[in-house]
């Protein structure tokens, strides 16, 4: 597999897409990002998030304060990322009646198909 | 999950992005697909072209000739799908240089902070 397609794996994963969307609007800590995107594990986000620092598309910010903050943000490069990866994930919203009734179709189509065999 | 996300996740999986991003070019028999994708089995590609055909994103046109003849295209939907596609791809490609140094500045870092601890 080209090195690129992993990375591409990366943004669109489940869990990615809604980090990298979330943090389009601003930097979020952890725990305000696990609220925001709802039933993600603790281990699943800090595996996303780290995923996504190492590519080099989030920014972590640990400030050394009592108690720890710790801020995630977008970088450059995962700004343009995001905003292609929500483009996408609302063209996908915008177009689900589309799909659904295709798939309507598709499945009416191959029962009458089974019925006739 | 939402219903959109299984949307997302077909277009963006590992064969569903070669697919649509081929099938821009112009229609494609079932052989010359897998042959322009290389490394598919036949099954997953047999699976994936159902699950786009199935979303409409692709059209399955079977022509009634000896030997028998299948293309398969784009929708205008699928078309619309695989050109955002193709531009994030696109997009992982041009910027895999940075990736690639995020990453290693990301290691070294740890490197030093677990030789540190």
């Amino acid at each position: 597999m080209c090195p690129h397609r992993l990375v591409l794996e990366h943004v669109t994963s489940r869990w990615g897409v809604l980090v990298l969307i979330q943090l389009l609007d601003r930097p979020h800590r952890f725990s305000e990002l696990r609220r925001a995107i709802g039933r993600v594990s603790e281990k699943m986000l800090t595996q996303t998030l780290q995923t996504l620092e190492r590519d080099g598309l989030v920014h972590r910010d640990a400030k050394p304060v009592i108690p720890p903050r710790v801020d995630y943000s977008l970088t450059g490069l995962g700004r343009e990322a995001a905003e292609q990866v929500r483009a996408l994930a609302q063209w996908t919203q915008q177009r689900m009646d589309d799909v659904l009734s295709a798939r309507r179709a598709y499945d009416e189509a191959r029962e009458i198909q089974s019925r006739a065999s």
